[in-house]
């Protein structure tokens, strides 16, 4: 029976792999690279060089594709209606991959930016393509450090307050509405800087872009005086590089 | 100047250990353990044990403390307000610790269960310590694989649905009311099975005690079916064992 392996590999820092995930790479046969394009080649790199760190050369078999185009306005902004015909454009590709790349006794592995749980879609892509049942596998999850325990470790806060929730959303549900019920809440996946909305609130924001790589950009604050900093940051980063990913935590200050 | 390290190592799996803490480790000198009596003996083994999987023997100091004795009705059950006093009293011990065990250019390190970031009192106390202004040390923060990760990894599922928010928070919160505005939670510190308070709800459970160590139990399901089931497997095993750590996720069907 083939056998996937669904390894979370950080989200940066190529030190933030776990042990876990070493050995589940040492015991796979061939990798799937699913490129983007030109825009974040510095990812696919970042896998390359993971596996070149963990595995002797020449010792395991890399096979490329290509990402299926993906709706542009959809981009960096969470999900638009495109996404399911993305995702079944994806399920194909992977299907074909593992079908056609992948020998009946061998292990293929996916490597997850971050932590396979968190807003990635390798897990539902699996699942849809064992329902329509044309090809035959196994899989395992390794977790991986998401952007977000990175990013709190960094700023060497927690998530959560004492006894307190915490909730991880989008920059698009954020640009509706502070999340009911909670004061501490990260964002991720957001292309238009949706906390610029509540820089009159009394609001800690603790911010990070690139984090674990050499281009890691910190800032943190009260958000009257955070916030446009941080757009400037990012700005000039996003100009620098081409392309950014952010996240951060907004923490609300104890009422009263 | 002293150096802390505040270091992520797994839930319960010591291959989740990540290549970072594995660096950090062996840059420390002195590694600070608190005990919290007979119950939870097996977690200050596994940290002994990771020290010794990575570190030469001998190589390492390793302190020992008595954890303070915290208000029996809070154990298990998040936080009572005995909370502040207890954090008082240890970061007076961490304070003594720090002051009197480690040498002026020489590094500590306390090793986290999970991941700081999520319920743990460490960052808070040693920020305590730094206002009390008394020891002077400069701290970082590796982050760990925390139970949430690995409790979905363990169910092959994701935190949150496409584009949706997730929530984690405590089990005596989830037993006032379900949270506002999410499908999904993940409940931490629950000693009273909340879960079973929204067993006629369209809501599938996915449950995990001891996630990651040889004991590790997993369950999941729809509430009304799996509720029963896991109240069971967890009252076997806190019978065996003599005490519990078990996270879910509570995942709402789509309604309609
Ligand atoms: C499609 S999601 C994938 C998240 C990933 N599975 C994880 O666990 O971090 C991509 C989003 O993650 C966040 N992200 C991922 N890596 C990041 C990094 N190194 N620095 C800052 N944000 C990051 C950004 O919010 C980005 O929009
Ligand atoms: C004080 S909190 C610490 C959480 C930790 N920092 C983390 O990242 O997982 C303790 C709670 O974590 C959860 N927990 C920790 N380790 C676990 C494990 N191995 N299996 C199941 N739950 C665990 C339980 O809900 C427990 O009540």
């Amino acid at each position: 029976m083939r056998k996937i392996h669904v390894i979370g590999i950080g989200a940066g820092d190529p030190d933030q792999l776990t042990l876990q995930a070493v050995k589940a790479l040492r015991s796979t046969d061939v990798f799937f690279v699913l490129g983007k394009g030109e825009a974040k080649s510095d990812l696919v790199q970042l896998r390359r060089d993971i596996l070149d760190a963990h595995l002797s050369d020449g010792a395991y078999r890399l096979v490329e594709a290509r990402d299926p185009d993906r709706d542009r306005a959809a981009d960096g902004a969470a999900y638009s209606p495109a996404v399911g015909d993305w995702r079944s454009a994806r399920a194909d590709i992977y299907q074909r991959l593992i079908a056609e790349e992948l020998g009946e006794d061998e292990s293929g592995a996916f490597l997850v930016w971050g932590d396979p749980a968190l807003y990635d879609s390798t897990l539902g892509i699996l699942e849809e393509i064992l329902d329509r049942g044309a090809v035959a596998f196994t899989y395992d999850v390794v977790p991986g450090i998401s952007s977000v325990s990175a990013l709190v470790a960094r700023h060497r806060t927690g998530l959560n307050r004492v006894a307190g929730p915490v909730q991880i959303t989008t920059g698009r549900r954020l640009a509706e509405a502070f999340p009911e019920g909670v004061d501490d809440v990260v964002v991720m996946l957001d292309a238009h800087q949706a906390f610029r909305r509540y820089a009159d609130e009394d609001i800690d924001i603790y911010w990070g872009a690139y984090i674990g790589t050499p281009d890691e950009i910190l800032a943190s604050g009260p958000i009257a005086e955070a916030a446009p900093r941080i757009e400037r940051l990012r700005a000039e980063a996003r100009e620098r590089k081409g392309w950014i990913m952010d996240t951060y935590l907004l923490r609300r200050r104890p009422r009263g």
